[in-house]
């Protein structure tokens, strides 16, 4: 199989390094080929997704992505700016279905600003979607009708998208814990109602699953206070990106934590990325965790290859260094990235 | 001056008749009105808001808020709702700036599911546009090109409309610790990018007000990861809702929070709530915590009588009957709403 590598800006190429160290180390004949993506493509080519990168993503038979976002170049247009590949990449490749996991590995009970007690046993899984929403609606500027300049964007679902993703939701608490809360703010957008709608109409599908709704508001606050009470949360792309985010701190770091976007339930063709992001402040001198970059290879491993075997070993590996004391900046230790690296790949047996 | 009490639903009644208790407990001459609103108001008269309940609301001079949302009325038209009264009374009185202060009563550090050490010192508050965004565009439901359902909301703000607000900001943080942090998602959406070019451009009126920008994702994190660092956060209607309910938890919990909603800096003809829900769950039980009523109290005192002395002697008092025990369930005690009223009123002196 062949893993498309986009390293892309600030630390994603330090992370990415260590991810594909532990993947190459299982020896499963993979082939690896990279490319430029983000402001580090834009520097190269003026676009910061290249028609070569993207080709190569979609060849591939799954993509590890580093990280994007560049403060130089926020103020080109918005098409020119690193984020437009990551979104581009989304898009073209139907990415729709990202799953966000946030797990407490024991030996980080007390990395987590929450107390031990709160955070206890956490283990839930983000179900956002990922290709539409105000994301990708029509959006602009304009002058108003009393000529003051305006910005505007256009939120919005169908029934076809929303059903794609809370399928996905549904059968992944399925395979867990059997609950799900569906999170929308449907007491006053129409996006959600419809959302609402739609997820109750499936849930005569999965009679076994506990289905439960959750204003966003609300569920931000629920993150805090009992964040392990929650199995499986799905909801759209910009309430999905706030409260994955929020929930990567009670795991400790948000540098732990891994994610997968899919285009289907089964996984082909995914992208694996960490959820932080190219963090620009620390780029460059060997600090970043590796460690999501490296748990998303394992989902990459679990969910595109099909290999489980492999994954668990990645994951099993990932807990037994941090249980041995290994620890990065972020986790309030001083080693470096390729050091946590190392680490990693020692258990690796 | 006329104080228009609007108790609403689940425990608004309850923990409103606490704040009505202190205020009166002060003798300061004050006038009470009561009306209905919300679910209560759509049982009795059909409409969620009145228009004796509006015309009270645009006569008084401030108004004392409890809470609205029954699960009863869900399923019917949104005008009809209890939401839709809420959000008629920002509007129709024009509040375009919520006030959600979150602060720390030392007595209270146990009770936050944050350790101690990471709430320390909080003193944050969430200015939040209230009258705008998605929550005010045009929305519907409609079938799109392929004949599918389907929902959508317009998010905009106009340059005059991020002004008004982002001076708020400005000026609060300037009375206070001197940083205002602004929180957009201007990386993907043009509403973001106005907002962001509109208060950049304010930023020469402030040379003594530190001004950082943050997205909502990250802000989200950081709320959790170090709340302690925030002064004064200005942000939209959606992204607030979702921020301050997630750092009242860090205050130990969302029945301690107050919040004030203006129409001028000055603070006429405000409107005053705790930031909790109506709370179906508990209503009627007598278990509500009625602080962020009765705080919310202090801050009409503060702002639309001008009142700062009196505004004081209540948070101080809420602030000692903690200090010595009083402690409802939410806090982890199990005293009754009006014991903890009595509580707050002995320490009234
Ligand atoms: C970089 C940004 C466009 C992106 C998003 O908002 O989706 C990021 O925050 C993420 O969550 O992957
Ligand atoms: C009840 C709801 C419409 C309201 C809002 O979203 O503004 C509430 O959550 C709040 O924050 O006051």
């Amino acid at each position: 199989p062949l893993i498309a590598v986009l390293p892309g800006d600030g630390i994603g190429p330090e992370v990415t390094r260590e991810a594909r160290r532990v993947l190459e180390a299982l020896a499963l004949g993979l082939d690896f080929e990279e490319a430029p993506v983000g402001g580090a493509a834009y520097l190269l080519t003026g676009r910061p997704l290249p028609e070569e990168t993207l080709a190569l993503a979609k060849k591939a038979d799954a993509v590890l992505f580093g990280a994007i976002g560049d403060p130089r170049f926020e103020a080109l247009e918005r098409r020119l700016r690193p984020e437009a590949a990551l979104l581009g990449i989304r898009r073209e490749l139907g990415l729709f279905a990202n799953l966000r996991p946030a797990t407490l590995f024991p030996a980080l009970a007390d990395a987590s600003p929450l107390k031990p007690e709160v955070v206890a046993g956490l283990d839930l899984v983000i179900v956002r979607e990922l290709v539409g929403d105000v994301y990708f609606g029509e959006k602009g500027r304009r002058h108003d009708a009393e000529g003051l300049r305006q910005g505007f964007d256009i939120m919005s679902y169908n029934e076809a998208e929303v059903e794609r993703i809370a399928r996905v939701g549904f059968e992944m608490a399925k395979r867990r814990k059997k609950k799900l809360c569906s999170v929308d703010k449907a007491n006053v957008l129409e996006t959600s109602q419809l959302w609402r709608d739609v997820v109750n109409e499936m849930a005569t599908e999965y009679p076994d699953v506990h289905l439960t709704h959750m204003y966003v508001d609300n569920a931000a606050m629920q993150l805090v206070r009992a964040p392990a009470a929650f199995d499986v949360i799905v909801t759209g792309n910009l309430f999905g990106d706030i409260l994955s985010d929020q929930a990567s701190m009670c795991a400790g770091s948000i540098g732990m934590l891994p994610s997968a976007s899919l285009c289907a339930w089964s996984g082909d063709n995914g992208m694996y990325e960490p959820i932080h992001g190219s963090a620009p402040d620390i780029a460059g001198q060997g600090k970043a965790n590796p460690c999501g970059a490296i748990l998303s290879a394992a989902m990459l491993l679990r969910h595109s290859l099909g290999n489980e075997e492999a994954a668990l070993k990645v994951e099993r590996a990932v807990g037994e260094a941090l249980a041995k004391g290994a620890r990065t900046a972020d986790l309030g230790g001083s080693m470096s990235t390729a050091e946590m690296g190392d680490a990693v790949l020692k258990e690796l047996v």
